[in-house]
């Protein structure tokens, strides 16, 4: 664990040791500059670098293969695949390229916005596929330009099938990858990774399989950086292959590409479309079995285990590349039984971070947003640096505005149907809401026997964590102090607590006690008069629609609400209750009551007057108890205004 | 103590609260720029704000004048005075302008650099007097450049005497304080407070006290934000002196210069110079005893006590402005008769700030100066920004060379003779040293019955909080562990702790146990052997005069040892172990022995040699526990090492 270097240094004054860019007095230009403390090589090194640390570390990894959805509720589907599968672990994924799907607009199932998702909005390191048969270099410049843009940092360089049966080489066209991998080299320079792909039994119309291996060393000259293979049926066509390659000269890391075979038909087709053959045995298996799906899942899953650990035992494979098929159970299963998925991957911070380089030296957000990361992250998308000055006070730029709730990472993933059985067909009154709040907190079903899985500030269950505060919460939300963001105190828990733990081991993570909630003016003149009491122990902010704002932070401070303490580092952190950006969380926050409950009923309804009544009177209020060590004093305070009112 | 602030905002999302001072994406631009938690309103305000701010809280305030000394020796003197007294919390200091004495220059004895080090090393926020009269514009302009490069913030404009008796006005010059004061709003705009005197009995070269009064008013006009009075003997002349400025329309703060009687010649002499009448009740008093100093003092002492009581006590007086004579111990009783003197300064870090202008916003520094503060401050006073990055990885810029030591304020204080005494008239041995660190430590006498008071990395008695540690210390420096700088752990004590408090109350503080020594590479080779037990639990740095390092620190990346929590703010880590820094106090640290204490010795004497032998050879060493909440391991760690070599 001791990472003990020796360096030599000469012993004049101005020697430094290394890490330092800079010397003398001109150095100071660049001291401004917020430098952040690095928790995780991972976040500062490119595809390449990853995959050779893993390989010196002899880490086994996996990525994961998708193609774009055709439908927009497809898409919001597969970004929830994202973060599931996300969180095993993969070293990266990568999205497909169709070009008859407009591959590169702004539609939102376009490979193009499907990437910029995975990489900006879920955190996953992604490889972005891009053909260039029959395509002007300006289209693929564009391309390539507009990838850039959105923070992909890495293409998987192809040819793309040529579009009809009379395809010929065009002069100084894109006729093959290698002239992709060429023009990305000279339009990009090393801006991007380069992946291309390797064909074990030989590209199906290749004149040969040693002429399709030069064709391979070619690309790799141009200055591709590693190769994924085709899909193969056998451990040792990818084994031969490999010393093929090795024997050529190519060196870079080569990865298999693994199908588990999913269902008959869908092999069949990958079959159609590789041109390749499955051995007779596969098909003694499966015929017999075709209509039986799980029966051909759980064939596949046995063989696919069966020729990774041959893969991995030969000492020649270090990644594992799988083709999903967007589908999840077969490749995870294969995973978990490989021992590769990560069970309960670290956390870096307590936040998942963005895999855009931009934002890979982001530290610290608002917690306001910490059920709604994506559209933090959509809000801020066009801030030029993170951290953003630690929060530091009257530095925050503007966040973008609140247009776009068409956005489909901003909808909810429930139909309209659902949310009217969770929220309730009718509403009769505003103790009707107050209901709908309390069932999502204690998980029962609510009056028509629906349970409420999601709010519209919380689009998934209860957190693990706030499950810690579920009796106090029930009991408040009961009575019309409607939460929608909370945490428990924290006074020096290991790092690596499977709770509340992230960061690296060794480490302590503290946290304040926070609450956050919608309630009437009625109980907030009585909570006015109940905070007095505690003073500077309980900082609040309380605004309404409107942005009447009441609060005793001094000087629009923002307050760190959850650190971390770790061995030979400065302190992370992570999550601030910052009172300027409070202000544009509070309009995203009385939006949600009108975008996505008040409009599931008619206009002029009771159900629909309600709810616009709640989003027009009530107030937002956060309530920070800066006395960690100590009991949180929040409920108590709650009790107090209870009690006052009374 | 709520600081209640009610603001509406309008509705729209763009709206922002104020202290944001950008909107829109191009406000971005600032946002690079690390801003720091704002720990005290005082540090950001400029003196005439602290002063309404003050008046406006009902705060009660002193200021202290003093003149520049005649010789390095009594400047050294001079600065530990200001340390002393500044620790008592005054408003501001003033030093005054002697045109004989070269005042604009760098002699370490010129009211510049006298005003310099009281602003920039002792932290005080302080008045540069300036005179104008017989000077050249162009010799007072550059006069108030240098001040404002070196961070001066205020200037007292004053005349100055005339060279002779012929005196005439000259067409065009600076005749009076007013030309002065005018001068210096047209060529520095608002960058200087100004202040200008006052003569409660009239100025004695004045047609009469009323065209007096219209002199003052015209230096309040031209641009002056306050006055300080010549010293008087009566409260009412004061009293009535104000109110007359108020009713001619006067109506910035005018502070009463206080006079404390601390001899029979030195107040015949102010006398004289002043062309003030002593009231004939004081010469009373005083005649009869001209011969004892000390029945003097207290007569001035209960004199100064009780008119400064009716001055405060008349509502028309906030604070109180004491002519020192460069003398301590009159002006402090009189202010801790008064009750203004603060015993207990709360520290809002835990080492002092500069105050100057560019290091207000100073919030991080490296463990290594924390006993040589002044001299961190000189070898950084280049630097452009403060904090540096937060010390992030490889944005810290050089630090200054060494080669001034000649500079006063990186001396000892003690004169040679007894440095001998304390370290030894001859060392005979490494363990003769061993004995001189043991003895520092133990505040017991050395084997010839000197007591240690100082060494050459700390020019003060042992801290309180190191004493907290003082029994291992001894046991370890006994052995050849030659500690020069130590802290103890701190789990979380609340800021208002009188011996580890700092920052705001209703905080907590924190540290990492920290040792730094200096020692055999015979034990260094044993220690490291230790320490691999420890992994991560124990960062160290080891480094010896040629700049060999060894560290396990990750990425070079600084660690913080003194944080601090604390209601609505973020994180506060004023102290760090920087790896890169190290090296340039590794030079400094190594140099001491050389510079302070070899060069005691002839050349060639085995004393000498002895100190070279250990400058020559031994290792710098510095260890971390990172495990603050359990008990600090170091003193195991040290314990392991020497049974390793038993």
């Amino acid at each position: 664990m001791v990472n003990e270097t020796q360096h030599a240094c000469s012993a004049s004054s101005s020697s430094r040791s290394d890490g330092g860019s800079s010397s003398g007095s001109e150095s100071s230009k660049d001291n401004s500059r917020c430098s952040t403390p690095v928790l995780d090589a991972d976040r500062h090194e490119r595809l390449r670098e990853k995959m050779r640390r893993r390989q010196d570390a002899g880490d086994k990894w996996f990525s994961l293969e998708f193609f774009p959805p055709r439908t927009a509720n497809a898409a919001v589907n597969l970004i929830s695949r994202f973060d599931r599968m996300g969180a095993g672990g993969p070293l990266f994924i990568d999205v497909t390229w169709h070009p008859a799907g407009d591959p590169g607009s702004d539609k939102e199932t376009s490979s193009m916005i499907i990437a910029n998702t995975a990489v900006n909005y879920c955190g996953l390191e992604t490889i972005l596929h891009m053909t260039c048969c029959n395509q002007t270099k300006d289209d693929i410049t564009g391309h390539l330009q507009k990838a850039k843009r959105l923070g992909l940092k890495n293409i998987m360089a192809l040819r793309g099938d040529p579009a009809g049966e009379e395809w010929e080489e065009e002069v100084d066209g894109f006729n093959y990858a290698v002239d992709l991998v060429k023009h990305i080299r000279n339009e990009f320079d090393d801006y991007f990774d380069i992946c291309v792909a390797g064909y074990p039994k030989g590209h199906p119309e290749a004149e040969s399989y040693e002429a399709d291996l030069r064709h391979l060393k070619e690309k790799v000259f141009a200055g591709a950086d590693f190769i994924i293979t085709q899909l193969f049926f056998r451990p040792e066509t990818f084994l031969k292959f490999m010393k093929d390659c090795q024997a050529i000269g190519i060196t870079c890391p080569i990865i298999p590409g693994i199908f588990p075979i999913q269902g008959y038909h869908s092999l069949r087709q990958l079959v159609k479309l590789s041109k390749l053959e499955v051995p007779q045995e596969i098909k003694d298996v499966i015929e017999p079995i075709k209509d039986n799906d799980a029966a051909i899942r759980n064939y596949g899953v046995e063989l696919a285990v069966s020729m990774c650990r041959e893969l991995l035992d030969s000492g020649m494979v270090h990644g594992l590349h799988f083709y999903t098929l967007n589908r999840e159970v077969a490749t995870t299963e294969v995973l978990k039984r490989l021992g590769i998925w990560k069970e309960d991957p670290r956390r870096p911070l307590p936040w998942a971070v963005s895999a855009h380089p931009k934002r890979r030296v982001e530290d610290v957000r608002p917690i306001f947003w910490a059920s709604r990361p994506k559209s933090y992250i959509y809000r801020t998308q066009e801030w030029d640096d993170f951290p953003n000055g630690r929060w530091g006070n009257s530095s925050s730029p503007a966040f973008g505005e609140l247009k776009d709730y068409y956005l489909f990472y901003l909808k909810s993933k429930s139909p309209r149907e659902e949310l009217l059985k969770m929220w309730g067909e009718e509403l009769t009154s505003e103790e009707s809401v107050f209901e709908v709040f309390t069932c999502y907190i204690t998980g029962e079903p609510n009056r028509n026997g629906y349970k409420v899985t999601c709010m519209p500030w919380n689009d998934d269950p209860l957190a693990t964590e706030t499950n810690l505060l579920k009796d106090q919460l029930e009991k408040v939300n009961r009575r019309g102090i409607l939460t929608i963001n909370s945490q428990p105190n924290i006074n020096g828990k290991p790092s690596t607590d499977p709770i509340v733990g992230w960061g690296p081991s060794g480490g302590y993570v503290f946290q304040k006690a926070y609450l956050e909630f919608f309630t009437s003016s009625e109980i907030v003149t009585a909570l006015l008069k109940v905070l007095k009491k505690y003073e500077l122990r309980v900082n609040y902010h309380i605004v309404n629609v409107k942005g009447q704002n009441i609060t005793n932070a001094p000087d629009l401070q923002p307050n760190a609400v959850t650190w971390g303490i770790f061995p030979g580092r400065e302190i992370i952190q992570p999550t601030v209750v910052d009172p300027v950006s409070f202000l544009s969380w509070k309009d995203e926050a009385f939006a949600l009551w009108i975008e996505q409950w008040a409009k599931l009923y008619e206009e002029e309804s009771p159900s629909r007057m309600i709810i616009q009544y709640i989003h027009d009177n009530y107030y937002l209020v956060n309530l920070v108890d800066n006395d960690f060590p100590l009991e949180n004093c929040l409920w108590q305070v709650v009790e107090d205004t209870f009690e006052l009112l009374n």
